[in-house]
């Protein structure tokens, strides 16, 4: 207990932000290492080496039926998710924009790198030479194993510093490889487009280390932890990236063929009707009817997280639909009553709500898929159908529908148990004093991190500048009036 | 006309913009609707059901063949054209940037959730089990007949409430629909990027339902009606989309192979032509040869709207250029006379100029596509491919070039009967005083339907705001003054 | 001496910014002429052409065959690339994105017009008949082509007329398909993601015009040389987009099936190092360590830029991750040290800074691409891939890798003597007085050449605006206050 009291101490030093040297070191040598790893382990996969000539003259395949073609513009619709979609969503805070967008673009570039590897290890290693093959399957995996970190970047945005950050991503890439090895390769779970493995372990993961970096007097931010007209716009472009290109996330890793295709139509359906049952619930629970961009901008995406799961199961049109509507009520209601409720009494301070975007959705992801495979049938998938879509082969062929929907569900347990208690353990390291975290009245400021550019030079003098004036020059109002004056005349 | 007298006094009461209860009411009603439909119609087609592996091995075809990998990217690009396209698009306005891009988002995800029904019961009802088969061109063609609403709602930008725009989507689609069967199988008109179909149809139902909402006080809201800078720089977004993805748009549901590759091209080489054109009309006519970003945001378009009915023909590369060069001249010289004319004495008001956006460059599409298609001969298209592209199949084997020429004519009469018909009986609808559209003076402003957030917390008091003080308060300015300096003490 | 004294008198007289004559004229004559030369020289090629179905039975393909699908997805990033990533890129600066992403678009349209001619001539000219034959290939190279003077722009943005863009793009072009010839056909380099043909001819092609154009009191407009908060978000779009599409852009157009594979995974292992060392070197050299968004927004490219001669060798993942990581550190050095010392010692004003973002990634691209061409063995490729990758076939059938390498670096002094020689020449042309450049207290404002919204309404009066008051009215502080006052009374 004392122990604990003294570590509490410590953490609680006077902040210093400066991460001139702790941010480049720590770029310069995990680049480095990856440079090493990649020389020790990665090569190109049969459908990327220069001998794929040879390779497809022996399968008796046509140059288009290389996996490129298959899957690299659903590869180029996640990169944009990734990039612009997350990056965008995060800028909608007044004065956190370059965090949001520059922050997500650093640790992702870093993240896949160390995805590829940690992936790699657990999926592509061939034996025979102890060698990654790499192929555009896993530039899509490591994309989404980064949209893991991502979205726990979602709930400490604004309150860490990006040395936090990249160790965060450093230990939440690592924890996914793991956990999803258990999920698909040992308890043998099907997870497409990753309701459990991604969004449920990427939440949790996220607001169990903000639980363990609660700050009780965030509030002196407070004028800076909301938006402005042009930032909840920006955000528009993250929201509308992230909703467009969801069929192109839950089928880019579906089977060739009916897989991706059926995935696509899903996800499409759920997104849509996700979008009207938003609406109807942000406009009942506001003053006049009127709608909240927060809402607009988030559980509009609800749909596409549950979708994930079971995307390339025969859900069907209206089941999708359903999915849709209950993930929209549910998000929306959560953005109401369940964030104000968890920062104040649960002490989980969570920025851009991912409890409501990806943890409950992405829960109810796992469960519609657990039901959905249970269900299965010989007759709406046909034998081959039915072995194809859940991959009844080899030491599972002997697996049916309802063992696989048994499975699912251990499936979701590990997902919450690796992003919770993952969370614990990363958040303990992230209070360690030494990271260069912002201050609480210092937080949703890029002034922090970034070189922002001063505004007074557009010529609008705005009133924290003037406040600045005020605190630092002890000048009266008529000073900074002839200042402006002078200026004018300058 | 003591009814009509009666009509217009009751539209003309004081206006009630609370949609808190009609708004959810209408979304869940018509979600719910939607979801025992899609329960009693919809399954997906032989390429998305996971009988595919059957069917597959059955017509001797590879995976590669699934017709998910012919149009997924152009999918993709059209649901990116739809969304952000449009929706950026709308954004221009200096306080209707929410509602350009939210509107759009709500009634784009409705729209293609009941178009994929009124479009399965005309074009892909199985008739052995009397299901809707869909697959990725229903999607697609969702999409298309979606943007028909868009293009309808950009006339009312600003102008109409939510509630009013849902109605408009479900008569648009259902219109769209009718209208788009008797066009390409009952008349068998090609329309492959819907210079007709769409922009025709969709343009003149926005305009007609203009007129019937004919605001006279609308110069009330004028200081709201135009751009700030950076709600044009936004709009570019929507522009840039919209023209980098218009080759998909017109090639998207085209025939495999050449006809896809041809449409691409064609649309392509338009619209860079229309850029040349707009540029040049923008600069001659205004003091300085200074550009206009109206002109730029939109005329810029019209070349890929007139290349849609052509787009698969063998319009040949400078026929291209020639019709981009006349859609950019007539465009611009469009938003510089014909606008303010149609306002002034037509009573139509045309927030976005889609007359001059889709309107004329639809007809002129139309046009093209008749000459075209009346010039088309077996030494420019071959055999096959003459029959291929005019789709000379079935009960239509027997017909000639010449007479496609003359049913692509009638086509176009069609579009312009229904969109100017269909829009005057639900301009009548939306007159009615029950759907909460906004006074003449609280037009393109967010405030009425969404919570926009308080610019002041920024510390940049602006004008509006003061006037708001004076309006309320009645406080005199140094009472402002003291309130600005005591603001920036505390 | 005398005649090149009295030509700079000639340049130096007084600047007429008016282009309402020239821009449109050169617009129109441009377009027409460029129809007329479509007309004489441009047709369809197999795979576009409406026979097309009769050339696949011959040559026994199936539709998915057709190039189009090969090539269609690569095409719309790369089309994404130059017209958002460009053209948002450029907007950084508080009062020119208008200039910026407007200015592009208008280069972009003409250029890929006059690049599909001058290219054709040179690369497919189909000799029995004359006329040049186009496909969904053509038109990534024309993007291409246009990407080049897209980068000359970069360095004269905000400081050249419309008009001289239009000049500077013709002989750009023109420059562009002529070295392209001899480095691609004649000394027979290859370079699929153009770091010669295209980053080095057109970065040196710009900094030549831009030392041709020096202006010696550009510090005048130096309040306007700078960027404000929103404008950095919206250069950041244009970041991402190029950022995330480069694999796209340097596998375009590689071989069909490996070739692309692996030009798209080595330039996004490529990419993603960058990141990493820009940060480490941006947040090295800055007061507290904060990042500066001019290293983010450019530096970050710099590994696509250097991935592009050698993307579709075996480079190996390692090998992409060196070269990222030189070309962060180099690149963000580039803009700490380089910029400035250009600017005063070199009179290089280089406003985007594409000395450190395009001229040195493109030799260190053209350097790696003659390195691993001549280190190239058939252990590693294979016989049939070593063939493939490096077109050893034709006249070239009897070279070796080592030669190869040779022929690469010739390739680079190509591409370099190109751009400076062809700079200087349009330079001279540019530095004529008719071409309407505004003067050097003028610069980085859109207010030279567009109609620019007035923020007054928005109810915001800058201190610009104050500014022109005073000048342009003599009027005191307090006529000023007063019509603030009478305003908001209104």
């Amino acid at each position: 207990m004392g122990a604990c009291q003294s570590f509490r101490e410590m953490c609680d030093r006077e902040k210093n932000t400066n991460v001139r040297l702790s941010l480049p070191a720590i770029c310069v040598v995990w680049q480095t290492a990856m440079i090493i790893l990649f020389g020790v382990f990665i090569r190109y996969d049969h459908d990327s080496d220069a001998h794929w000539v040879e390779h497809r003259k022996h399968l008796n395949l046509t140059d288009i039926e290389n996996d490129f073609y298959f899957r690299y513009p659903s590869f180029q619709d996640v990169h944009v998710m990734i990039f612009v979609g997350f990056g965008f969503l995060m800028t909608f805070l007044k004065r956190y924009s370059f965090g949001g967008v520059g922050f997500n673009f650093l640790i992702a570039a870093f993240g896949l790198q160390w995805a590829l590897l940690m992936q790699g290890w657990f999926h592509s290693l061939d034996y025979t030479d102890g060698k990654i093959k790499i192929g555009i399957e896993n530039l899509i995996n490591a994309d989404f194993c980064v949209a893991g970190c991502l979205i726990a970047y979602g709930a400490l945005l604004g309150k860490v510093s990006p040395v936090q950050l990249m160790v965060l991503t450093l230990f939440g890439i690592t924890l996914f490889a793991v956990e999803e090895f258990i999920i698909l390769s040992v308890i043998h779970a099907r997870d497409a487009g990753g309701s459990m493995v991604i969004h449920t372990f990427g939440a949790y993961y996220g607001l169990s280390i903000s639980w363990m970096l609660y700050r009780p007097n965030l509030h002196q931010s407070s004028p800076l932890q909301g938006s402005v007209y042009h930032s909840d716009v920006f955000a528009m472009i993250g929201t509308l990236f992230l909703w467009m290109f969801w069929p192109s996330f839950n089928s880019a890793i579906c089977d060739h063929g009916d897989g991706q295709h059926r995935a696509a139509i899903n996800t499409y359906l759920c997104l849509a009707s996700t979008v009207l049952t938003t609406v109807a619930i942000s406009s009942l629970f506001q003053k006049h009817g009127k709608l909240d961009m927060v809402h607009i901008q988030n559980s509009t995406l609800a749909g596409g997280v549950a979708a994930g799961t079971a995307a390339e199961f025969m859900l069907m049109p209206y089941g999708c639909l359903i999915v849709g509507f209950c993930c929209g009520v549910i998000s929306t209601l959560g953005y109401i009553f369940l964030t104000p409720f968890m920062e104040k009494r649960l002490k989980i301070q969570d920025t851009c709500g991912i409890h409501n975007l990806h943890a409950m959705p992405g829960v109810i992801g796992g469960i519609v898929g657990a039901v959905t495979a249970a269900a299965a049938s010989v007759e709406v998938y046909g034998h081959e159908g039915l072995v194809n879509t859940f991959d009844f082969k080899g030491k599972f062929k002997d697996m049916v529908p309802r063992t696989q929907g048994g499975h699912q569900a251990a499936g979701l347990c590990v997902a919450l148990c690796f992003g919770i208690g993952g969370g614990i353990i990363v958040g303990a390291i992230l209070r360690l004093p030494i990271w260069g975290d912002p201050a609480d009245d210092n937080c949703f400021d890029d002034e922090t991190y970034w070189e922002v550019p001063e505004e007074e030079e557009e010529g609008i003098p705005t009133i924290l500048q003037y406040n600045n004036h005020m605190r630092n020059k002890d000048i009266t109002k008529s000073n900074f009036t002839m200042e402006l004056e002078s200026r004018a005349r300058s």
